[in-house]
């Protein structure tokens, strides 16, 4: 799992904001660059994804009936399924597609303070933890040792290895609630996750028993964030915010020792499946316009936000058209990725299955920051390419969807392998503000979800989707 | 701990917000019904407290050093210890007066629903649950049964035996949020708390296994809202919001039946104590003037907002007096209350050791709802003495807390034996719109505390106790 892509995933989104809009000449008009069919088809596709209650009640199955789908679990099994079942309802052509996935089981987890500073006799303190993905078990009996707290690497290296040897190592790293700002809180994501990643084999290259990060998110009501991290020697875990501080505010103070339990199992590899659900093109069905998310989430919510959300508009895209008997020109892709969260086995399968297929990949939308309000797109294509999209704001307006913002690296971590070979890619910019409260944490419910945003996130999707599908010529390379 | 006054006490603050300002002559002005010397006074020790870290650090000791400090534990041992250490330091009177207190401690806690509408197969889905504290414990490997949901007493009986005998009941009774905004948050508290009080005997009268209720709260981060319950025979729980509305909804699907396990423990009533501390009056040392909080906490949290505010605000308003060297004409009694959380010991035992010298108590302030921004008091006392309180407003104007609001209950539960006995008692009206969010949850830490609101909170405190203390006339009764 320690793939040199995750590392590219893990920061990607760090760069969307790291843009400047090109100077590019006026864009042709909505109705200057399409067909009045055409536009009167795109009109008809976001005015009925912005009345349709079918993304949410697909949403509220996939959460509340099936439940946590983590890769590996009988419930992401399901959950393929159950979509895979829905698509063909639809009249889609369907496959599962096999892929050899992460299957990582949460153990127990807990952890206290058994010596800190003005302890009441014969009293521990209770602080909480959760496992991270890449770490090693401990013992069932869990482990002891005196915490060191830094705030980065270079920190950490400067203390050297005598004082770190033997330590559970605590990153307090802050994820900065004012760059959460609409559009942007993945600059604070990307900031704090590089510890949650490579904090465990950091520390333990340099002797330490352990490594806590802080919980990378943006809420302060005493949530784990778990997350993927690389695989270590040592146990690796996430406090929540306020512990992280508690501990660093005890340690500042005199000696603190921890006992840290964390029996996480890595299970051997498994098979698992990407859905892939084809509305097949009327002209050149060889053609392929993706539009996805990914089923599996983690654990500890219901997978909503994260990402439940992308696959339940990209699925609606699909009940849109045939709904109103619209046949793409194109071939319109359904994808629902598995095990994006821990491994990504599922995108890896499909960017070697269909390796010989990339060149007839016309684009590939992905959405996975959430459902806030979709502000517009991250664009990772040629300038002509934007240019030839710019149109479509006009169409986009009033869904309020009308950023477009190139990228140079994958707006998605899902479709990177179709970027990677060069696919035109585009992801979903939504309003992430509270996305980094809930993200990664057991508050990723139904209820994070505003039916409203999700239907324009559905229409942005399906605008787009179908644009890409429907043009005369395709997006050009 | 069945104790009627405990029905008043859930009730209470409810009744906060049913108020008329009545209609009264013009206030005197501050420099009218003070003398110069007394306005000054009041003047320096309303700045010295909005200047003054000592209300924070006190407060961080308490809860990161010291910890959750439920009735009964080494931790409230140890708090009452240290706050009674801390007021001999500033040269008080202080006694540790005994009381009988309850020791309940959490067990384990889990729930599962094990059969619901589209569950996949050999799947169960988790829930949070935190048990209350009247509930009978499941054994230890839990109970298993079908979930009804209500919304009210009534429909539970309209339900009949039949349909609840052998049955979980959930009621799903929403905190209603729009009810929170500043002061009036406990009326939201007051609608839903009934049925964290009594929903556990209601049930058990009628034959069911277990109560549960949608967690008292306005926050949504899936967090467990514990607290007080009447015993029951059956144990009784409260699920996080998000799994209320989850389970509601698959039962209204069809069949829902969990798995509950809740080991609580009922231990014998234990001795913890009050801390009571004097700041001896200079003319009238028989006469008492309480400032109060309560220093036990629930266990889930570190008890920061609920109420170790309310403790260290008080102790503020003695050392500001010392450190301004200003000796009040009356006693100026610092409570820090044991038990308010679950049973009342404290404060019964007060009252009853206290009950002679009720009519030398003056006046008794409360602060029990958190630590925001203080926005004035609420009054139980004649019209005479709050008219005689009108001015301070003109004092507190820089602290903006300027509402003087009558009521015709106690403004505070730990109060209540003493405003039972005659005594005028006095609340601090918080700004509550975030109280509900973090009250008796994990989340009730440090960093919810605004140092700067805590001072305002110290200000408020100090200018109305000294007030009391100090004014050549008592208060009137």
């Amino acid at each position: 799992m320690n793939k040199p892509r995750l590392t590219l995933a893990l920061l990607a989104v760090s760069a969307l904001s790291a843009w400047t809009q090109p100077k590019l000449p006026p864009a042709a008009s909505a109705s200057d660059a399409y067909s009045p069919e055409l536009l009167a088809q795109l009109q008809a596709v976001r005015d009925a994804s912005l009345s349709s209650d079918y993304a949410w009640r697909q949403l509220a199955y996939l959460t509340e009936n099936i439940g946590p789908r983590p890769s590996g679990s009988p419930q992401a099994q399901a959950a393929a399924e159950y979509v895979a079942a829905e698509m063909r309802k639809l009249g889609l052509d369907v496959r599962l597609e096999e892929a050899r996935v992460s299957h990582w089981v949460r153990g127990e987890e807990k952890a206290e303070l058994v010596e800190f500073p003005g302890q009441p006799p014969q009293v521990s303190q209770k602080i909480i933890v959760t496992a991270l993905s890449g770490g090693s078990p401990t013992p069932a009996d869990g482990i002891t040792g005196d915490v060191v707290v830094v705030h980065s690497f270079n920190e950490l290296k400067a203390l050297g290895r005598d004082k770190v040897a033997g330590k559970i190592v605590l990153f307090n790293v802050r994820y900065d609630k004012r760059k959460a700002v609409g559009g942007f809180a993945f600059d604070a994501y990307g900031e704090a996750v590089l510890y949650r990643g490579k904090g465990g084999p950091t520390v333990a290259d340099m002797g330490g028993i352990a490594a806590l990060v802080r919980s990378v998110g943006s809420a302060d009501y005493r949530l784990p964030h778990t997350g993927f991290s690389y695989p270590s020697s040592i146990p690796d875990g996430a406090l929540v915010a306020e512990d992280a501080d508690l501990v660093e505010h005890l340690a500042s103070q005199g000696r603190v020792r921890m006992h840290l339990t964390l029996t996480p199992r890595h299970l051997p590899d498994t098979i698992g499946y990407n859905v892939v659900a084809d509305l097949k093109g009327s002209e050149h069905p060889e053609q392929i316009v993706v539009v996805s998310g990914h089923l599996d989430s983690w654990d500890l919510g219901r997978g909503a936000i994260d990402d439940g959300a992308g696959v339940v508009i990209s699925m609606a895209v699909a009940e849109t058209l045939q709904r109103l008997h619209i046949r793409p020109r194109r071939t319109l892709r359904v994808i629902a990725w598995m095990d994006e969260e821990n491994g990504g086995g599922g995108h890896d399968a499909y960017g070697k299955t269909h390796a010989a297929e990339m060149p007839n990949h016309i684009a590939a939308v992905e959405s996975d920051a959430g459902a806030g309000h979709p502000l517009g797109f991250s664009l990772r294509m040629s300038a002509a390419a934007q240019a030839s999209l710019r149109p479509l704001v006009e169409v986009l307006a009033p869904v309020g969807a009308t950023v477009l913002r190139p990228t140079s690296v994958s707006p998605g971590s899902d479709i990177e392998p179709l970027v990677d070979a060069g696919v035109p890619g585009i992801g979903i910019i939504q309003d992430g503000r509270k996305y980094f409260d809930y993200h990664h944490t057991p508050a990723d419910t139904l209820d994070k979800v505003d039916p409203q945003e999700l239907r324009e996130n559905a229409a942005a999707m399906a605008v787009m989707g179908y644009a890409l599908a429907a043009t005369p010529e395709p997006l050009p390379r």
